[in-house]
C-alpha cells in the first residue's frame, strides 16, 4: 500500500509500505477513505520536534473497517468508522470521566496518511456512523477525528456557553472549529483573532461575531476594549507557543476560563502572572472519543459543516505538496485522497 | 499607637505610629482585637520578596469599628467586624462573580499588626458578626480573615467534595485549614502531606484521613499508590514554590483539579508537563470576602474551630519574636494581642 513517511525535517515521502495487520485481538484494520495533515504534524516537519528515525505520519482518519481482532465486539468489517488520535479502552476510571486521551491503556495512533491503518483498542476508539456516509459528509467526519474534536474540547474547557464572550487565539483549523464549537455551545459573542482574510471569512462563517487582527499585548488590549476592560469570559488557545498562551491568559477576565489545546512547545508559564490572572486553566490532548457520538450526529443531521476547513484536496501521493501548502500557510488544512 | 514595621529582611520592629484616620468617605477605621503573622509576611522578612522602604505589616484582622466615612452604610462604629486582605467594592462585575480579590477597584490592605488600621471600601470589605463575639471565638474569626478563607478557596478551586480523594501540599496554616475546608465540603478521603508531627496531628484533628511524609516525586508516587495509580481527584497547593506546584500537578489524576493559593515565587510551569497532565488549574489570591458570611456563620455556630492553628500567642510588642518563631517553624501561626 501507499503511505506517508517523514524521514527528516522537510523530507516527507509517500512510499510502498506493508499493509498493517491485526496484532492484538482488540485491533482493527481500517481502509482509509480520507486522510489529512495536522498542524501538529508540522512540528516535526519543521524540525522543532525531534524525530527518532523515519515516522509514518497521520493520526486523523475515517474509513471502512477491513478486519477486526477476535475480541472486538462493537465494530465489524464493512462499517464506516471515525476514530480518535489516542486509542483508549473507554472503560477505565479515567475514560469514564471523559478523559479518554489519558486512558490508563492509551496508545498513540499513527500512519493514517496511507491506504490502510491499524487501530488498537478498536472497541474503545472507533465509532461507527449510522450507515455509509454520502461522499460530501466525509470531510466533516474526518474533521471530527481531530480538529473538530480538539476545538470542541477547547470550547468546553473554556466553558464557552450562553451569555459568554469567547475569544479564540489561533486561526488554524482547530481555532476555526473552536469558533464553531463555541457557537454550537451557545456563546453570545465570539471574537476570532486572525490577520488572514480567508481565515477571517471562515471564522465568520462558523459563527464569529468579531475579528481582532492584533496579536500579543496589542491583541490583549483590543480584547479588553471589546469587553468593558475586563477580558473575555472564555478564551480558547489553539497554537501552543509562549506568546499565544500568554495572550490567551491575559485576554481572560479574573475568574474566567482558558481552554488550551495547542501542543505546547518551549512554553514556561510564569507562576506569578498566572496567580494574579485568577483564571481557570484547562486543556491538553483533546479527549475526542468523548465527543465523537455527538459530533457525528451533528454532522449526520447537517447541523454543522466542519469539513469547510479543508481548502485543498490532493491525492495521497501528493502528500509532500500538502505539507508544503500547510507549512507556508497557503492552505488551512489539506485533505488527502488515498 | 503601636504598630509593626518591617525595615529590612529580618528587621521587624514595633513602633509608635500615627493612628490612621478616615481618608476617603468609603473608609473605616478599626480598633484591632487580634492580629497575626501570615506565611506570606515571611517572604519579605526572609528577603525573598523585595522591600521598597519600611513596610507596615499585617493584612489579617478582626476588631471593632471605631469610625466610618460618610458613605459607609453597612457597618457602623461599635460593630465587631472581620475583613479580607484585599479591599473590594463587592458590587463590580468581577466581585459579583465571586472574585472580590480581583475587584476592579481593589486596594491592598496593610498595617494590621497594630492597634488600629484603616480599611478602604469598608462596605464591600468588612462583614459584621451578629454581635460581640465571646473571646474564645476571636482566634477563629481572625483565621477567617485570611488563612481559613484561603484554604477554603483552595478546596473550592480544587473541587473538593463528596466522593473525592483530596491531597493537600503544604502543612502551614493555609494547608491545614484546606484540610478543614475539604472536610466541610464533604471530601471522602483527605491526604495531608506533612513531615512534622504537631502539624500532622492538627491535620488529623481537622479531618485528614491519611498522612504522607514524602515530598517531591516520592510524595507523588505515594499519592499514586494510595489512589490506585491514578492520582488524587483534587489537590490543594498551599506553598508557592516550583517543587510544591509540580508536586501538586503530578499528584492529580487526568481530569482532576489543582487549587493553588501559595503566592508563587520563581515558579515557571513547563507547558508540556501541564499539557499532558490534563489537570484543571485554578487559584490565585483567595476571594475571602465571598466566603466570609458563610465562614463566620460556621464559626458562630461552633461547627468549625480554625482558631486551633494559632499555637502561640504573644503581645503585639513581641512581634519580632512572632516572626522568628514562624520563620524557624517553631510555630504554625502566631496570634498577636494589641
Amino acid at each position: 500500500m501507499r503511505g506517508t513517511v517523514l524521514h527528516a525535517p522537510g523530507d516527507v515521502r509517500v512510499e510502498d509500505l506493508e499493509v498493517p495487520r491485526i496484532q492484538a485481538p482488540t485491533d482493527a484494520v481500517v481502509r482509509l477513505s480520507a486522510a489529512c495533515v495536522c498542524g501538529s504534524d508540522l512540528w516535526p516537519y519543521r524540525g522543532i520536534e525531534k524525530l527518532d528515525g523515519p515516522r509514518p505520519m497521520g493520526h486523523e482518519y475515517v474509513g471502512v473497517v477491513e478486519e477486526v481482532g477476535r475480541d472486538v465486539a462493537t465494530v465489524r468489517p464493512g462499517q464506516f468508522v471515525v476514530g480518535s488520535f489516542f486509542a483508549s479502552d473507554n472503560t477505565c476510571e479515567i475514560c469514564r470521566t471523559g478523559y479518554q486521551s489519558s486512558c490508563v491503556h492509551r496508545e498513540g495512533v499513527g500512519g493514517a496518511q496511507a491506504q490502510f491503518m491499524r487501530v488498537p483498542l478498536a472497541d474503545g476508539t472507533l465509532v461507527a456512523t449510522p450507515e455509509q456516509p454520502p461522499d460530501d459528509l466525509i470531510p466533516s467526519l474526518l474533521a471530527a477525528s481531530d480538529v473538530l474534536g480538539t476545538g470542541w474540547f477547547a470550547a468546553v474547557a473554556a466553558q464557552a456557553g450562553p451569555g459568554k464572550t469567547v475569544a479564540v487565539v489561533g486561526d488554524g483549523a482547530v481555532g476555526l472549529l473552536g469558533v464553531l464549537a463555541a457557537r454550537q455551545l451557545g456563546a453570545e459573542r465570539i471574537i476570532a483573532m486572525s490577520r488572514h482574510e480567508s481565515r477571517q471569512k471562515l471564522a465568520l462563517d462558523f459563527g464569529a461575531t468579531d475579528i481582532v487582527t492584533e496579536r500579543g499585548d496589542e491583541g490583549v488590549e483590543r480584547i479588553k476594549e471589546l469587553t468593558g476592560g475586563l477580558g473575555a469570559h472564555s478564551v480558547l488557545e489553539a497554537v501552543g507557543t509562549q506568546e499565544s498562551m500568554m495572550q490567551a491568559i491575559k485576554s481572560t477576565r479574573p475568574g474566567g476560563h482558558v481552554g488550551y489545546v495547542g501542543v505546547t512547545h518551549d512554553v514556561q508559564l510564569p507562576g506569578l502572572d498566572l496567580f494574579f490572572s485568577h483564571v481557570h486553566l484547562h486543556g491538553g490532548p483533546a479527549p475526542v472519543r468523548q465527543y465523537l457520538p455527538e459530533l457525528i450526529d451533528l454532522i449526520w443531521q447537517r447541523q454543522i459543516d466542519p469539513g469547510k476547513v479543508f481548502d485543498l484536496r490532493l491525492p495521497l501521493d501528493e502528500a509532500p505538496e500538502a505539507y508544503r501548502a500547510m507549512d507556508e500557510r497557503r492552505a488551512v488544512k489539506v485533505l488527502l485522497q488515498p
